[in-house]
């Protein structure tokens, strides 16, 4: 598809250690062959679970939330459930609609963050990625921690024990991230559409039960009544009361703006099928929604915020043991029964669609970070693929943050769902105005009428959306400010002020050695080399160095040694006399045994001689396999080398001599060089330029 | 008086950081200026403390020693405690008159390890290393607590919290010397003094007052009674604790042999010199021993093992409350008065002479480790001095062993004495055996029967003393080795097996680079450089790459640019043009953004071509200031010039940029080299032979 790859690419299969082997075959089956997923674009029927996974899978706690929040006013609120879930459907809609134009006008992946950025210039851009940054870390804390709760609700050891489970999944992932194991579209594929399936068929065998059976569900806690904590709330509290519930039902809406980052990935048409998935989700979304609350009031569901306390049976408090299911196992036990198979597949399937909607952030952090690495904002690696360390930095900073937060808030999605969504809504609101100016960008230039009708169509969707997410995130900041915004607000001004610094810096270097126009102005020009050949015995990395530096013609070539040991120096002198090596010997003294200082005031005192002389320092360095035999080599040659960069007018160059232990870290380089970056697959290949390649052909047949 | 000096050499004043100033200011006042005492040597009355206050401190616990084990059998016991004293002073007299024989036939500075490697082979010469490192640890952890145990007796809270007290003046005593603070003969000498004079007063006015005056002194604990935990202790089971008792008294030695690894560092005569110190040493040593066990007899000091159970006052156990103090202060209690003027500087003197015993072993540690490194059992930069990194290591593993066993044992000296002794006494039997191998194989040859019967002499000293430390030896092992002897044993094993691994790593390696007697042996020779500048734009680090390349004067020359995105390839070629760089730009594709692996692809490709050719990989190179401006370059050029080492026949070239920021690590690095390694004054400077020398000075004038 695109043309000039590197030459010879040596399709390895991934050497995956035993060690890590078996959590991974455990979660998600033996789909680790290497098949350069990346090379193949995403057809619809997978890119759904791929980018839908976080969506979807929010259907699992956001219903929930909605219900624990208007049970503060009794039960008799619950009744307001099916006017909020109206709301979030609208929303839903609004926002599908309105990242539809998106995905159409920007599909080149970078989401939220380039419309922000070309529409509202840089600044919106980089609020919009701290936004995104804060968004995935709490994808992370949220998912897994739901995860947890659900799968506890299968498995009661597992809510027992609910931080320590959260934190162990958080690892296993990181793990598997670090060790770089490819998404795949299986791995996507099968649960979520498992989970989908499955509550699909408990909305539609509850219906049957309820409707043409005419049975009685009850959920477990149907029987339990709920203590208002404001009895008889009216007015703007109840409003407020409301907009809360509201509010948390919005966290169904997390997780959209990944398709809009994923268009490269699509199959042709890129943005025609982005938008078809959109809808697909957004519609599967709606309709899981409000039929979980549909049923939780059938089945009569009762939660509570503090359900300890606040939950009572027979007149009697629960007490603190209690844990409270989710809504969603609640309704399944009402509807397929309790430990029924079906029940367990649900459960089992929406705790892994949550695992995959965390895993989902691993692939999107560094994908966003490569595009604001490009922008200079993040590190330069970050936008190279394939940079372990770069990434591994990333996911290391996002497993820890979230670890960090499910530990502090007790691995408790109602707390870490406070903190959710201002993110979220951050980007879609600063978005939906970028996409209003960039219609009326548009609109200024177009004389189509028929062109000018579509727009003015897409530009009112938009502004509609502006204006609807921008009214949520205003309610949700109002109603979750004290209740936990104000952490993901301070990590999104962290993220603003560590990224702006990072540009600065890039900036400031940019301009200190920006190439001068005319090429005469860089001080004085350097007229001849003079080689150093550093040596302390006659073995073959200083003959490999000797040979190579004779090689180079310099101006002139010397071996220099330091005298750290007479004797020492006394028989290389002899070994060098008796060899007949043309390369004139000079050896300093080192009265302290010091070698760095000696050579830097050697290179030094050549170049304040002939300033405008050149020092090539030449270094024989052993190459070996393991770090701790890193440790008994080559540690003067690196101080020295650290050093030598400082003196001006000075390259250093390292010959390397392999020894035989070295084959061990060339094996485990290459093998380092296969790993997969997380979000590969989300990313895309790169799409070059029709110009651009056809240049670069020409070029490369010219020189080559 | 060493002749040729490292060109100029810049006399910084050392730049001590504001933070780490002011503990080091209280701790050893304000002689931190750079006055390189390492160019002067030391004269007797300053060497005298330097070295000997290891030996001349331990008297502050080895006479409490003695007691608390006679203790065992009773307070009727204590009556042996003369004889003990004699049977220590006997000792001691025997060691020091056997390594006065030492310090005359090895003045190098290689100690106990050079005569045992020298005259017994190298295993017992590691033996004998091993020893001492253990030896080294263990002098920390039992001079620091028995330091604190001292301070405690003044100042009450330090005892209280004993094990945080002491890790924290490890702590401090670890970060004085990873900044690298010099030993300075005042620093030592103050303290040593005033601890020395201390003593002395107190033994002169306790004799005064008990003889003259015939006051009665009584210590704090004389009405103390002691239940025997044997009562009526005989034979066998009474030698045995004699013995122990004995042993436990030797600890009072450890330390004599430090002067034989200082010599070099004693001004002319220098052999003379240091077995005068010797002397001097052994001389005040039993003085103080035999003064401080006698006035505990007139003052009837009372110690047991276990304070809290065994001692009774007026019938009660004193119970586990109860702070047993050290004899040093009971004494001094009894002869100045409680919390009297002197009593108070005699318990700090004794503290801080006891601190000075452990900052010993930091020096002794890399000193040792560098003649360790010479013979290759150690990494190879242990050797030079000035290197901080290989330095620091050593330093935080002596710190990090000496911790975890007070940790361990709980700060308390008595239970940590019991590991000591091992390592001292086997380090000084195989150095008498190694003395009296010596003495023989020089009798073989000598015929002056002047000198013959001096030998002769010196052969009985030496077979005498490695006859009674052998026998001291089997005594401490017999009497010690459950109670804790083997912990040392084990930590020699370690150290020994860690070498002997680390010595074979060396031979094999230097077995494989063994140069070629004939020198076309070794596979084909280079016959052309294939030279290749990366670019990715063109900025002044580019530029100064390639002017530094062309002079280079290679068979060929390109640039190479990845292709990595399409705008700024175009950008870069258009810029090429436009400034009529003569160096032809190659440009590679990378559809995955990598960056390595095109280019390594390049270069093996290009090898594979003509394998007689070199190809000469250079990099523009940034140099920056601080760490975090690190992370954000360069990056992918340290992760390619690792992969390319690997690579055969390449050479990889750094033409660095000095940005502006870099001042700041330039300094730092500056300030790093001017730091002091530890040792560096036991060690004095570099004493060449005399021919070296002089043919080093015709070379020099030769190529200079």
């Amino acid at each position: 598809m695109v043309g000039g790859r590197a030459p010879i690419r040596t399709l390895t299969i991934l050497c995956v250690s035993k060690l890590t082997d078996v959590p991974k075959r455990i979660l998600i089956g033996r789909a680790l062959r290497s098949d350069r997923l990346g090379e193949t674009l995403l057809p619809k029927r997978i890119a759904l679970p791929v980018f839908a996974s976080d969506p979807l899978s929010s259907v699992a706690y956001a219903p929930g939330e909605v219900l624990l929040v208007l049970s503060i006013a009794g039960v008799s609120a619950y009744h307001f459930s099916p006017w909020i879930a109206v709301a979030v459907v609208v929303l839903m809609f609004t926002v599908v609609a309105s990242y539809r134009q998106n995905v159409r006008e920007y599909p080149s992946g970078g989401g939220d963050y380039e419309v922000a950025t070309t529409n509202l210039g840089p600044k919106a851009g980089l609020t919009v990625a701290s936004a995104l940054l804060v968004d995935y870390v709490l994808t992370v804390a949220v998912s897994i921690s739901s995860g947890i709760e659900n799968l506890g609700s299968a498995v009661p050891f597992v809510v027992e024990h609910k931080v320590l489970c959260a934190v162990a999944v958080i690892v296993l992932l990181t793990l598997m991230n670090l060790r770089g194991v490819k998404e795949s579209g299986k791995l996507f594929a099968i649960p979520t559409y498992v989970f989908v399936a499955g509550v699909f068929i408990m909305i539609a065998w509850g219906a049957f039960r309820g409707l043409v059976l005419d049975d009685t569900m009850r959920a477990p806690t149907a029987d339990y009544e709920i203590k208002p904590e404001h009895q008889g709330l009216a007015g703007f509290a109840l409003v407020f009361l409301l907009l809360r519930a509201f509010s948390s039902g919005c966290a169904a809406l997390t997780g959209v703006e990944a398709i809009s980052n994923g268009v490269p990935a699509f199959r042709k048409p890129k943005s025609k099928n982005a938008a078809t998935t959109l809808a697909l989700m957004g519609g599967l979304a709606v309709t899981m929604f409000c039929g979980i609350i549909a049923l939780a009031m059938i089945t009569k569901v009762r939660m509570a915020e503090v359900p300890g306390k606040d939950l009572f049976h027979n007149g009697v408090p629960l007490g603190s043991d209690y844990v409270q299911n989710p809504v969603i196992s609640q309704v399944a036990e009402a509807v397929f029964g309790h430990g029924s198979f079906l029940f367990m597949i649900l459960a089992a399937a929406t705790a892994l669609v949550l695992f995959l909607a965390a895993n989902t952030a691993y692939n999107g952090f560094p994908l966003l970070g490569s595009i604001l690495a490009q922008d200079r904002y993040l590190p330069r690696q970050l936008h190279t693929r394939g940079d372990r360390l770069a990434f591994s930095n990333g996911i290391v900073l996002l497993a820890g943050a979230a670890a960090l937060l499910v530990v502090i808030y007790g691995a408790d999605s109602t707390r870490l769902i406070q903190l959710y969504i201002v993110g979220v809504f951050v980007s879609f609101t600063l978005s939906q105005i970028g996409m209003v100016r960039h219609w009326n960008r548009h609109l200024a230039k177009e004389k189509d009428p028929n062109k000018r009708r579509h727009m003015i169509r897409s530009r009112a969707i938009n502004t509609f959306g502006a204006f609807f997410t921008g009214l949520v995130l205003v309610v949700v900041l109002v109603t979750k400010f004290t209740h936990g915004a104000w952490v993901a607000l301070l990590g999104m001004c962290i993220f603003y002020a560590t990224m702006t610094a990072i540009r600065r810096h890039y900036d400031r270097v940019a301009e200190e050695i920006a190439a001068p126009e005319t090429p005469n102005d860089d001080s004085v020009r350097p007229s001849r080399v003079h080689s150093i050949v550093l040596v302390s015995k006659i073995h073959r990395p200083t003959l490999r160095a000797l040979a190579y530096a004779k090689l180079m013609r310099s101006h002139t070539l010397e071996a220099l040694s330091i005298n750290v040991d007479p004797a020492e120096t006394k028989a290389l002198k002899e070994e060098w006399e008796r060899r007949g090596i043309t390369v004139p010997l000079k050896v300093l003294d080192s009265p302290y045994r010091e070698i760095t200082r000696p050579i830097i005031e050697y290179v030094k005192n050549l170049r304040r001689e002939s300033p405008r002389d050149v020092v090539s320092v030449i270094i024989p360095e052993y190459v070996v396999g393991h770090w701790y035999e890193h440790l008994l080599h080559n540690q003067s040659a690196l101080r020295l080398k650290g050093r030598l960069l400082f003196t001006p007018g000075v390259m250093v160059t390292s010959v390397p001599y392999q020894l035989d232990s070295s084959e061990a870290a060339k094996k485990r380089a290459r093998r380092r060089s296969e790993w997969n970056a997380p979000g590969a697959v989300r990313r895309g290949p790169v799409e070059k330029p029709r110009r651009a390649k056809e240049q670069n052909k020409k070029e490369t047949s010219r020189k080559g």
